[in-house]
């Protein structure tokens, strides 16, 4: 797959793009899942449109809470990480040394090349911490704000995700009668979101559209054939 | 939170432990949600294990599968961006040089600092690009067999996760019996789960395990809250 060389910027998602695309894969392939598996044992629609909140609301809290608290402990990990850096750069300067060598010798660099780094770092011991915590531990500083937007934003994702394939079973009372309904906006909807998916994460837009509808369609059937067979 | 200086490694947890972790947060939490958001709208356990299986397989096929194809995703995106780099480093290695010179700029060091560098990187072409892929772009090289069986273990342990809570229903006929049950197994669970992720992470052992007890239990009131309100 080569590109154009003259393409002035390397593509990278955006923190608040990537969190959309996160809540929304879930919240339109499981809501979509169950809710079809459900149709596989029950004709009532009811207990498959409270299945199908509970779903939401139960993926959305995990999703959206569960990453805010791991974010909040990734903060936390690269604080005490940065503290230890620190204590290191201070009492054992000699063997911080030998790890930023460590880094270069890596690539093949010889030590005649990586004396005046060393050298230059050692005058800028807080320079020198945020070094190692890049490239000898590959931390990356965290955003104090971003946990809070971020899980906002993916279990936001997630609900609105989630509403689609299980707007269809609102209108009707019979389940077998939403399912195709549900099936073809749903499909349409996974299509679509991974078409621009692609676009914005740099893989080729129709074939990211392909994958996200094979794996909903794919998450659906099981499902379905699941509860058939148990029902 | 200073750590001893005398510890030998940072802790970085193994790629398995991560997937386990993944898999098993969401199999524990989102099953055990849905099966008490139901109970709170019917008392029949066949509907309940129905959904509860429907979900655990379109979840887990939802994270193992995605993250199978994310990973694919990822691995042509650094292939394809690992071309444009070789290109640029041949094509435009003024550029090249200007951006190796950047890197270290945004640590303060100075220009004689830097020049030894740049020259060593310039007689060593191919680990330039690798320096450009890890400390320009920040991407990690990706290892082949990585997606598949970070796949699978994903989608394992979700299924372990998933049948804790879900167990007791097999059991009983009437879900509002079960649900205690299921409650304080599920509940037990996340909390030596969070534990020993805790371990594993880095995090306080009793404070992860309180916060997985958190996200589980909040999920499952709210998902027991809507359906009782719609049922």
């Amino acid at each position: 797959m080569p590109q154009t060389p003259h393409m002035e910027k390397h593509f990278t998602a955006s923190d608040a793009v990537r969190d959309v695309v996160i809540g929304m894969s879930d919240g339109l392939t499981v809501p979509f899942a169950l809710a079809a598996g459900l149709t596989g044992a029950v004709d009532s629609t009811s207990v498959i449109v409270t299945a199908g909140l509970a779903e939401i609301a139960a993926g959305s809290i995990a999703m959206g809470l569960g990453g805010y608290l791991a974010a909040k402990s990734d903060a936390e990990h690269y604080h005490s990480e940065q503290v230890r850096e620190q204590m290191e750069v201070r009492e054992k300067p000699a063997d911080e040394e030998e790890e930023v060598r460590d880094v270069f010798r890596a690539y093949g660099l010889s030590e005649e090349v990586i004396n005046p780094i060393v050298t230059g770092m050692k005058k800028l011991p807080e320079s020198w911490v945020d070094f190692m915590m890049r490239f000898e531990l590959g931390l990356e500083k965290p955003e104090p704000k971003r946990a809070l937007t971020s899980a906002l934003t993916i279990a936001g994702a997630y609900i609105a995700g989630g509403l689609i394939p299980l707007a269809p079973y609102f209108f009707e009372s019979s389940a077998r009668a939403s399912l195709p309904v549900s099936v073809v906006v749903t499909l349409a909807a996974l299509a679509v979101f991974g078409y621009i998916k692609g676009h914005f994460t740099g893989a080729k837009p129709a074939r990211s559209g392909f994958q996200t509808v094979l794996v909903g369609g794919l998450a659906a059937c099981v499902a379905f054939l699941i509860a058939r067979f148990i029902a």
